[in-house]
């Protein structure tokens, strides 16, 4: 990885961890330990560093998307505590899920006051888009708990077509990185031509991200993707993979399985064979590419300096493209 | 209750049903139903009343505050369906709440999207004061998180102080109440010093009405109070009755088992006419005069006029004292 890049993320990366903790100590809650065991917990902070990214290829100094991007690292943060409760995850990032380290009404408490915190620090921000910064945000906080609704509905469902799951990761994954590069603009008070550009580019890398995401699911490398390969088919979550292959054979025994959470564990290896043979790895490193290269082109209306370099470079990173 | 109000009543509780629908069809859900069943059920409206009567007051037209009065019983129904979750109720103004008619999960979600939808409905609001009503609105929403946080805390401890009380109460509570009256004050662009007496007067209201809840718990008429008598004694909830009693007699027997919820439903009303005895009874009418006094006395600031008497006439209804 190039070292320009890598000293930008990490002092981004310290600047979040920093703008975070001033956000939870601007006032002592009985919750204190919770945020910090939610937020202060070794995150790779995509989004906010996102949000910085953006803002300096807006022509903003960072610094002044500081507390817009802790925002967007406590709206991802607040999604994962209340996810991880419906899900019934006992684990997360290695960690007990907070309502198995403490209770459900605690993880649920401890996500809605992380989500108040998260606006007091929006709320921070002082530029002439405020109210945008806030507009921006709500709706992806809006798409965002839309999307869960639909994954959550996926799930008793067998029908799911592959337009469903795109409107589903669209709102789920996408609203949250769209609003990141959005935000980053809006503190830069960059053009309005400039602003739809950024929505595109998160909303495009989203879908990238998350296409990679239900990919490493099956093809990664368990060192690097830090999750157990096949964990999604254990769960029978309605992943790419899972939603294609059932489109393309509704009746087939093995997939249904998958669907019903009916598989012996030790049958994984089959499906992710399956998945390979009907054709859906290469469907997905397709559209990877596809949907990675719409986000750069979307970047065309911005010049071709180095903070656009280094935004490439962070998202080619981020979908496993490495430089 | 005198005409003029009754007839302003209706009028704004329709006003508040008729935003709360706009706010609810703005985009199609997957959770309309649970939108509608958690927010279209016949609530009394308290809040968003205070928030248009407070409008009025500060000279302003009551529509102008329709929106963040909408968003402020949208705040109210996310604390109930969330609270709901964490005290495992089973219903709520007698129905089912929505995690008994659905589930946690559900539940959950639907009070997060509600929350997004009270903060769409904040910044539909189009004054200059725009960015202090969400401002007004993300404080009282933390605060009442906060609240709960020692509420939930309080169950498990028998030695809550009456300070730790009033000071749980005015987060859990008054915030509401308080944030209620700013925002129709901040609709109407009133001065400084007049949204000063608007917090005062809903701290205060707050304070009241919340100590009149809990006396009502004891002494109420069941048919007009709407729940069970003695429900709070039956939960061992930390109310002031119970908070003050077990301050005083922190060894007594009774006390201590409906703080562990260990007391025989049939003795509920010997610890009603033992709070009655030891003259807390008498001291929460005092408290409920005196906090009801300050409230009004925080509206001097205002001109005698309609819309004053209106707001005075109405709290007094709200904590008990008809007219």
């Amino acid at each position: 990885m190039n070292k320009l890049l890598t000293s930008k993320l990490r002092r981004f990366h310290s600047e979040v961890e920093k703008t975070l903790s001033i956000v939870i100590h601007s006032s002592p809650s009985l919750l204190d330990e919770q945020f910090h065991y939610a937020l202060l917990n070794g995150g790779k902070r995509l989004r906010p560093i996102m949000t910085m990214l953006c803002c300096e290829l807006s022509g903003g100094k960072y610094s002044s998307a500081s507390f817009p991007a802790a925002a967007m690292e406590m709206l991802h943060t607040f999604t994962l505590i209340h996810d991880d409760i419906m899900d019934n995850s006992d684990t997360r990032r290695g960690f007990a899920t907070i309502h198995k380290q403490w209770d459900v009404g605690t993880a649920i408490l401890s996500g809605d006051e992380i989500l108040s915190l998260a606006y007091r620090a929006l709320l921070q921000s002082t530029t002439k888009n405020s109210l945008r910064i806030v507009e921006t945000f709500t709706q992806a906080f809006y798409d965002v708990c839309e999307g869960q609704a639909y994954d959550k509905d996926f799930e008793i469902r067998n029908n799911v077509s592959t337009k469903e799951y795109f409107n589903m990761i669209e709102l789920k994954t996408s609203a949250l990185f769209s609003a990141s590069a959005v935000l980053g603009g809006l503190a830069a008070n960059v053009s309005e031509r400039k602003l739809l550009a950024l929505e595109n580019f998160g909303k495009n890398i989203g879908i990238a991200f998350q296409i990679q995401d239900d990919y490493l699911d099956n093809f990664g490398n368990e060192k690097t993707f830090g999750k157990k390969i096949g964990g999604d088919i254990a769960e029978g979550k309605r992943t790419y993979f899972l939603v294609r292959a059932l489109e393309q054979f509704p009746r087939d025994t093995l997939f249904k399985n998958v669907a019903q959470r009916k598989l012996p564990t030790r049958n994984i290896p089959i499906v992710i064979r399956r998945f390979e043979e009907i054709g859906l790895r290469n469907d997905a490193e397709k559209l990877v590419t596809e949907y990675t290269t719409k986000a750069i082109t979307a970047l065309n209306v911005f010049d071709n300096n180095v903070p656009k370099k280094l935004l490439i470079d962070f998202v080619l990173q981020l979908i496993g493209r490495k430089q």
